[in-house]
């Protein structure tokens, strides 16, 4: 359990690595919403500050008066537990508060939740700091949503603009060339599945149970750029025979024609980073695509994707090592070939990009939805989405783990999502 | 493998049962399509006899001439292999051709099937036959169809027409109490799932494989309409706690307070039937359900929703005995309560109402879709649905089987659709 | 005044054309509602007995009982005084009641008519019988609204069937020449605008008052199709420059590139007619357009539409020679070329073609909806849609008047509309 | 005809006058666009920068190159003249450029276009002055548009801020009864409509010409909100015989029961105003009300609009003393009750608020386009509109004259509409 010393020094940090992502935007950055999906970053600012407010300062502190008597209602996220709130889609017609009302909002929580910390009484100290852990993480996820939504809101701009113009490309950018990929092969095995450590973990990695894999074989490397060009130069986005129906459906209302972010420029293939647009390099995992793309991408390989088992037994398999990818801390801000030298180990598994599984995001044999308002924070969720694993190069490195289930619509594309390739044996 | 003269019997009688089942309809019942999920009863006749120039007289007899040339564009459904087609939402619109033409065009393909039978050279029967038992069954799946989507237009009618007004009330409809249900217990096991027999079965039935199934429990019969009302009375279609986030949203955006077909009159609750408007028995089984409705109501009372797995572990225990249920061929259009005396026995499984699962709708491992046309029968669809188990009142007798796997997207409701409850132990 | 004698006879003429029209139709086309504008024939002939016991039946005979209790709610079009109604769009979604069921209330509604015109109290005969005769005068509109119903329903089919397959190209078709048409001046002048008669007219048409209206020229005739197919060649569908801005909308949004029911196969132009797929014409009138387009074609020659003004006061300087068009009752089913003869005069006013013009539907000066429920007939419908004067060949001779203001919106196409140019002087 | 210096001090004034306005404005107050009539402000002062780029410096100076080659495609509103476009309703998806950037475009083309006043040659310099006046003009009405728009992005807000928390109310807001209104009786006439003077009018003022207007009276200022909440007490939301087909049908899918800016707050009216939220003044006039609930106001109390000649004869017959409301110059930011000395005379015929007139936005007889990019300012509009006279508060003075017409469709109400009532006699 952490002391009261330790989780002020957790809460401090968390808190000032979400006001670091913003560092470089311009005021106007932080207020649009392009698409429902993206939230403009003031949003992201208030509600992971509205959130302590909910679950901490009003429950456990009588006298507490909100920052504002409407923030909650600006700033409640989907929790029907704590009322009516603005529509989602809404959220980008709103100037104000504006984003120095809403940092002084976060000053004042910080200043609140940091005298909280020192204040519980001893005997609610470990169910209060469960639960500050827990809306730690949830800010966490709320720093990759940032880093996610303002790439959109800045890719999806005519002028295309850089995140952090003066940030130079990183070492290993310009290698082209990461040779074939390789198999890894698992045999038969009864799986334990789900979150075994003392540590923190979501309700939906739980219960722990067994499951029954089959022998299965896993590329050691996400699928890249260059093998996903091929794709499409064989007809990848034509061909009906390589897409779930609804997928097909969305090809052809949409007009899809690549992965979101990519641009044909006179023949060449360009992709826009947070780095500004870039070339292609063919290299690279190839990132933004949907679970139709990757799914359909597998199926003209005669391959599959893996399933959610199969992909933690393989993590697994090598344990701390899984973690030899790039998080947000690494200040790399789009994901690198592997190195030469790397071959033949699983490479890629946690870090770089959110990896698709063939598993519907459901829930574990005997999970129940936590009581009260965070019962509402994973377990609603669990239907019509797909599973991703790993984590990315926009995801904190102390968030990730082996056991941990990200989830979204098959549709989605504007996380760092790639894939690999997998097969029974 | 069927001799020639048997397929041609069995042939004749599936395309008879289809045609039995329109026998009470209006010329004028054939036309409509009053939601997107419904195609009107002349475009099934029609589709499933193209299904037959698709896949048979076109590719098997070279001087084959279709018998309208714009045919093929009016009913293929959804294969993409056979070309471009009518919109879905546009089925509907079509006046021509018009019934009796649509009659003429079944008689001239059953005349040059039953040649075809006859003349299919030796080496190619077994072949011929297996795609025509497959051809027949999907004929079965549209005689079903046909009778859900005549429930729904003659029930969206405002002058709630019976479907057969002659036809009397069947024995068991008074029965007002079923008793409590029961629980029946399943040990852990690795199960073998999907079909071992030697018939015929879907390819998303295959492959045969085992699956750790954990220790659960399972209730002898379907929830009924009483315990359902208890749902509804406790404020269940009004409290956000016990509903998935999608289904809620549907429940807000659609208002909706009951199932499909009921309607309260002076606090009274009814249900169109296919007998016509009725007083709502609490003893029959709860039908037209969505999947958000089923988890909605398993939530409320502290259950979840069985696994396809359990559901298939739990039907094979019984064995033959699975099939206790009612049948299309039994004459009955309403589910009836189930008898007391059939109480501590597993009922309902096969027959009366599908079963929502918790289960998504995924390939089995090893799963790959078949070649041709026929890679479109299934495999396209394994994203975004929830498998049903069971078949129900309006399936034929031999269409079912304890490892069929039905498919549909949760918030669908024309079906005969129920459920019943299981946890885990 | 009529008798009462005149009356019936009258009565049971419009009653009988109605059914007429429809005496080609199968069962399968009555029922269908293939765009919201069109309505199932059936729902005509329903709405149009409805409308005599809304207005007669239940008002004027106390001991009235309906013949069925829900037809009102099935019939009733946007009376929002007769209560609540089935939503427009759904029309074509009722298969029940059936059509011999409709023709049955057809014959109720017509024996219970024809009584209470024979007893009708002397005191109220006046009032009855001018009312009944507006009654009437809408039973042809929804005549009108058969014909380019149905043509839409099975113009609108892939397999394009004729209306009446057996009925013989009438006399003219052949023309293909019709020369230049030609300007007919008029000088400005204090027009008296509005019905001035002692006739039926609508509430539209009055007051009766005098308009300023400056100098102009007519064109003789209508354009043709040889003249529109020539803006087309012109780029006439992609220069933004010749369009309304709302118009340019919907050529793009809808990639408009000729009027409704043109087909161009293997560069030669074709017309669905109620004759079937032909050869386009390039003599006849150009029909099917919508106000847009009109106003484009115009744009882009340099000219103009009338004002309804203009139109009525050249149409009322040759009087009764202005009724040289073609209307129902000749039995021709598509406009033909004018003769040419007859050129010079005034040609095609009344009949062959509604002629789009560039006045909104607005209230003559002094307008006052009628008390009651027929205030919903005329008066709530003046805004946003244009006028239109001289009915088409699907019109009732004895139903059009130099006076008579039909209404659509810009973008409909469904009826017989075409245009002719005007020009200021 | 203006002196280079005239129109250099011309064009300085109205470019700092549409700075002035947004002075009170937050960064992000410039960026959103809550709905699709409303720009973002950094939007129009954008635009109206790009107008003199590609009307005047692009054409008239070969070296000229663009202040930044994508601005044209960010801040081109509707011209097909100067090819693609954003889409209206991405305008407030987009954070760059800058508020500052954009003012630096302002200065560049500021300074850009003071140059080309001093240069261009003496031959073309009226057609040179007449078109910038023009574009001051254009100018001047998205002067009024930021201010509307400002009022909707601030007044759609939940926190509900004032524009300039700091402006005091002005005096006359006290003002609480305004006495009955009286008619003002105009026989009937041969009216010139149309601008008569030599200074700067647009297009859809011209040509002048001559109409008969028949006999009328005009209340002598505009309704008031007392007078506007008698009709809603009365029913005037719930009874649709007071309605328009369409706007009864905006009035139920949109559950219309004020004003837009209008809430109920414990039975107590309140109005948004852009001093914030106010108890709403019964003696002020009603304003934000749509064609709609003008006309139907006037349905409601046995009167009617009246038509732009009634309006223009009226404003006409008192001269120059029509302008007797209040404009932006005047700093007054709401509608305020006329003073009570004010009585007898026409009163708010110019400035305080747009009044909806009955008539459709059509061209004057004789009219024709402008040829070029202008011929798109006005004429491809003529439809689906209504006319307004006669300025609002948010209008400079010297922009608004008694010839003017703006227009809008009759579902808009984010303007300051208001209406007075009118009378045939």
């Amino acid at each position: 359990m952490l002391t009261r010393r330790e989780l002020a020094t957790y809460f401090s940090r968390i808190r000032r690595a979400t006001e670091d992502i913003c560092q470089p935007l311009a005021i106007e950055d932080y207020v649009v919403q392009p698409i429902l999906d993206v939230s403009p970053p003031k949003w992201h600012l208030g509600h992971t500050s509205w959130f302590y407010e909910a679950l901490f300062l009003e429950p456990m502190r009588p006298d507490y008066r909100p920052f504002h008597p409407r923030y909650s209602y600006l700033f409640n996220s989907y929790y029907d537990s704590f009322g009516s709130r603005v529509e989602r889609q809404r959220r980008g017609t709103l100037s104000r508060p504006t984003v120095e009302e809403v940092f002084a909002y976060r000053r004042h929580v910080d200043e609140q939740m940091l005298q909280l910390i020192e204040q519980v009484p001893e005997a609610q100290w470990e169910a209060f700091s469960n639960q500050l852990v827990l809306a730690l993480n949830h800010e966490q996820q709320h720093q990759e949503l940032l880093v996610t939504d303002l790439k959109f809101i800045l890719g999806s701009n005519p002028l295309q603009p850089a995140y952090a113009p003066d940030r130079p490309l990183p070492a290993g950018w310009e290698r082209r060339d990461v040779g074939e990929a390789r198999w890894i092969e698992f045999p038969e095995t009864v799986a334990e599945i789900g979150y075994r450590g003392s540590g923190f973990c979501y309700d939906n990695e739980l219960p722990v149970h067994r499951e029954l894999v089959g022998p299965f074989r896993l590329r050691n490397r996400l699928v890249t750029n260059g093998e996903f060009v091929a794709f499409i130069e064989d007809g990848g986005y034509r061909d009906f025979r390589f897409w779930l129906s609804d997928g097909w459906e969305l090809v052809q209302r949409e007009s899809w024609t690549a992965p979101l972010y990519w641009k044909n420029l006179d023949g060449e293939w360009y992709e826009y980073t947070l780095y500004g647009l870039k070339k292609l390099n063919p290299a690279a995992p190839v990132v933004h695509v949907t679970f139709y793309e990757a799914a359909a991408y597998a199926e003209w390989a005669g391959k599959r994707l893996p399933t959610e088992a199969e992909w933690e037994l393989a993590a697994r398999s090598v344990g701390q090592e899984a973690a030899n990818g790039h998080f947000w801390e690494d200040g790399i801000l789009h994901p690198l070939p592997v190195k030469g030298a790397e071959e033949g180990a699983l490479l890629q598994m946690l870090g770089d990009a959110w990896e698709w599984t063939q598993s519907a995001y459901l829930p574990y044999p005997g999970y129940r939805r936590l009581p009260g308002p965070l019962g509402e924070y994973n377990g609603k969720f669990m239907v019509n989405q797909k599973v991703l694993r790993g984590g990315s190069l926009a995801t904190p490195r102390d968030h990730i783990r082996i056991s941990y289930r990200n989830f979204f619509q098959p549709e989605k594309n504007w996380q760092f999502t790639g894939f690999r390739l997998a097969e029974s044996l």
